[in-house]
């Protein structure tokens, strides 16, 4: 029976790789890289310098195929149904990869940055792979540590405070309204600077873009004094490479 | 300048150290081991059998301590001062520790099980030792795989579901209420099987103990059906071992 890994490899930083994720590098026989295009081709180099750093050459086998272009100008409602269409056609890319360059009794491994638990596609698309029925393989995850983790590290904080609650959510959530009941809040996948909103509150964020890698950028204080500050440095660092990843904590401080 | 790493080094599983982890206990003269007691000996044992696999004998120092107890009777709305309480007890301690032990150029370490991020009290409590100022030293810390990823991974379920919220909270506030607006709650801390209270809504439990070590146990399902099987499972784990550590996912289903 083919065997597929979902290794997660961290948020950028190539030491975020765990024992068990180089394990599981080596016992890979095909690593599936999926390519988003020119704009994250430094994402593509990266792990593949991370595949040379663990693996010797002559030993894998390296497939690699494109991205299909999710449609963004669904936007709005249509946010949900354009990722299922986009979903589907990338678990018709990874069933003919896993049919097609995968032997039997191989092991095949698709890399994964940060946790493959948060905000990742991969294994919502192999259950649908499964549920088609054309290819049985079984699967394994390796957990990464998520860009989430990697934020709070480096600003010294703790996701959530002594007893009480944290909430992750996107950029579209929080436009939509501050979580009830929560006053901690991470904020991934938004490309509107959505905190802009909450200037006028007593809320501290904590910023951070391209987190452990040599272009990471950290900004942080309370929302109405960092705001223009990171507008600032995101536009920069956008500019200059092309794409941005960036994710966020808000602290909403008691209102006694 | 004394320095001081706070190291996650994950859930259980040693293979869960990262790199970053592994080159973090390479660098560090003295460990600080503060040991809960007997019951969670085990723990203790695990992390010096990770410093024997990882770093060469007689090249470190290892500095054991006795936690402060903490006021479990106080219980109820006490819960918060109790933890103030016991946290400075432990600040005094670790401040005698950084203060006795650690010379004025060394590195010293403390282990944190999961993330340190993550209901985790060591960085509130470095805090409160710079704040009092008897000390100085820098830090840094080193973040680790949490149980809640290392949970979801066995399960090899996402912690959220596509473009919604995920939130992580204790027992304690899920026996106030589910939470508001969030569909996909993990919940840590809960000594009391507080989801046994929502046994009649349309929700799916992942459930985990011990995750990642040879005493792992696993259970799901929804939680009608999967209750009294974690109840037993969570019962004679307990006796048999003495403590537990357990987390667990709830996925509530749409309502439509």
């Amino acid at each position: 029976m083919r065997k597929i890994l979902v290794i997660g490899i961290g948020a950028g930083d190539p030491d975020q790789l765990t024992l068990q994720a180089v394990k599981a590098l080596r016992s890979t026989d095909v690593f599936f890289i999926l390519d988003k295009g020119e704009v994250k081709s430094d994402l593509v180099q990266l792990r593949r310098d991370m595949l040379d750093a663990h693996i010797q050459e002559g030993t894998y086998r390296l497939v690699e195929a494109r991205d299909p272009e999710r449609d963004r100008a669904a936007g709005g409602a249509a946010y949900s149904p354009a990722v299922g269409d986009w979903r589907s056609a990338r678990a018709e890319i990874y069933e003919r990869l896993i049919t097609d360059e995968l032997g039997e009794d191989e092991c095949g491994a698709f890399l994964v940055w940060g946790d493959p638990a948060l905000y990742d596609s991969t294994l919502g698309i192999l259950e649908e792979i499964l549920e088609r029925g054309a290819v049985a393989f079984s699967y394994d995850v390796v957990p990464g540590i998520s860009s989430v983790s990697a934020l709070v590290a480096k600003h010294r904080t703790g996701l959530n405070r002594v007893a009480r609650p944290v909430q992750i959510t996107t950029g579209r959530r929080l436009a939509e309204g501050f979580p009830e009941d929560v006053d901690d809040v991470v904020v991934m996948l938004d490309a509107h600077q959505t905190f802009r909103r909450y200037a006028d509150q007593d809320i501290d964020i904590y910023w951070g873009a391209y987190i452990g890698t040599p272009d990471e950028i950290l900004a942080s204080g309370p929302i109405a004094e960092a705001a223009p500050r990171i507008e600032l440095l995101r536009a920069e660092a956008r500019e200059r490479k092309g794409w941005i990843m960036d994710t966020y904590l808000l602290r909403r401080h008691p209102r006694d």
